[in-house]
């Protein structure tokens, strides 16, 4: 169920995920869907996210989000997340963000999501780096 | 800087509360919000936020956000939360809920927010209860 | 350098497990031990822990850490963590759950953890449920 | 019930504290109480935590721990934090942290926590800084 040139990763809803009412505390998919934008820059561009902010000293920040919760998520699932990028700006980039249900395709969760690339000495947005840009463009060459 | 009708609470950003850039990781945002709702449950509208969860079985999820993250909190900020109702369904209400700087007034991040209420055995919507619906009406009459 | 009977899983330390210092925030490593506990269970036990909670409302909470913190894990390492049962008693066990570096074998953190079956309705202790008993013995007969 | 010199503070048992037992999930007690040490700092010992931590960079690791989890804390409880020093060394102190309920005492878990100052650029430790020595001796001249 996972769409053209949309990287996904597999994850286990856990006990820690979960609150008294026993499905995903909503704020936790934020947690998750962080940890697939590190594994898209490591594995999905070839990049090091954390080379990125720890040495490059280059940060993701969020400025926007559009999020729509369409199903709960209950311990013990096994779900999907997944990720493509919609924009690329000098600056900036817009992503399409999912969590869903992976053999019936049912959408737990969805989000537009705007990254900056910031200065983490200075907090400003500063051009997406080139090896960066050259990465995401290699995998979706219409965004150029 | 609060406006009409906000509820309002003071917050100190803790370290637990930041990420290696040094600055609040988003979706602990998120928390300190959820934390915000409770106690506007608990004091703005005078009910129990844990008694309807744990004995009513009355879940408040939230099914739609729109956010803007405009400036960063830091370590150690003394920032001050803010609620208001902008909408009042029968199973739902829109909120606007924000993180500003107390003294300036400078936004931080805000959001709206769209809550359901919901069974807790069925995950289901079902009708505000007459008691927060009252309570609501009680602090902004004009959403009546 | 896994010893006998040490049930190990991988696990890279994430941007969202680090505080201001860069460095694994220490409450995060108990959040991934917690899910090295679900893992075991799942996979070593052949037990399911969602099912163990949500279904039999049987607790496996934590009465008892001795826990020494000996070298900084920093975001992007890769670690390895690791658990064996140490004793089995009628309705507790004690664990030795450790974060180690998988290549030369540096230990991160180590703790001894005392876990308690509990009922959950009474939050009280009742017996380790017979499959995980014959379970825990089959992996490692000398407990017996 | 506080004690002698015990630096105490209230805290909600929040929604986000639960896991879907509906009680405190363990690692949540680790984030509150670093809540405490930050709060014990600031207002105990008249020092900025964050200063610090960000200005002059120094951390306050966690090198050892002894945890007794003695009752449960459910969501909405009203609890009492409380924090007193044990040892002072010349880098590092031992701590002893606790969770009670208010009213009766009952104490629901408490630790002794032994903390490190260090520098946060080599990660090694360094002497506790004079301010926070004198600090912690005015507060509890014995330990001279």
């Amino acid at each position: 169920m996972a769409e053209d040139s949309e990287f996904c990763r597999p994850r286990l809803i856990r006990f820690s995920d979960c609150d008294p009412a026993g499905i995903v505390f909503y704020p936790q998919y934020f947690v998750m869907l962080n940890g697939l934008v590190e594994d898209w820059v490591n594995e999905g561009l070839g990049l090091s996210y954390h080379g990125l902010v720890a040495q490059r000293r280059i940060g993701l920040p969020t400025v926007k989000l559009e999020v729509d919760f369409r199903a709960v998520s209950r311990m013990g699932d096994q779900v999907m997340l997944g990720l493509a990028v919609e924009r690329l700006g000098s600056r900036s980039m817009t992503l399409r963000v999912r969590c869903f249900e992976p053999v019936g395709g049912e959408v737990r969760m969805q989000m537009q999501q705007v990254l900056v690339t910031t200065s983490l000495e200075t907090h400003r947005a500063v051009a997406i780096p080139d090896d960066m840009r050259a990465a995401i463009l290699r995998n979706a060459p219409a965004l150029g």
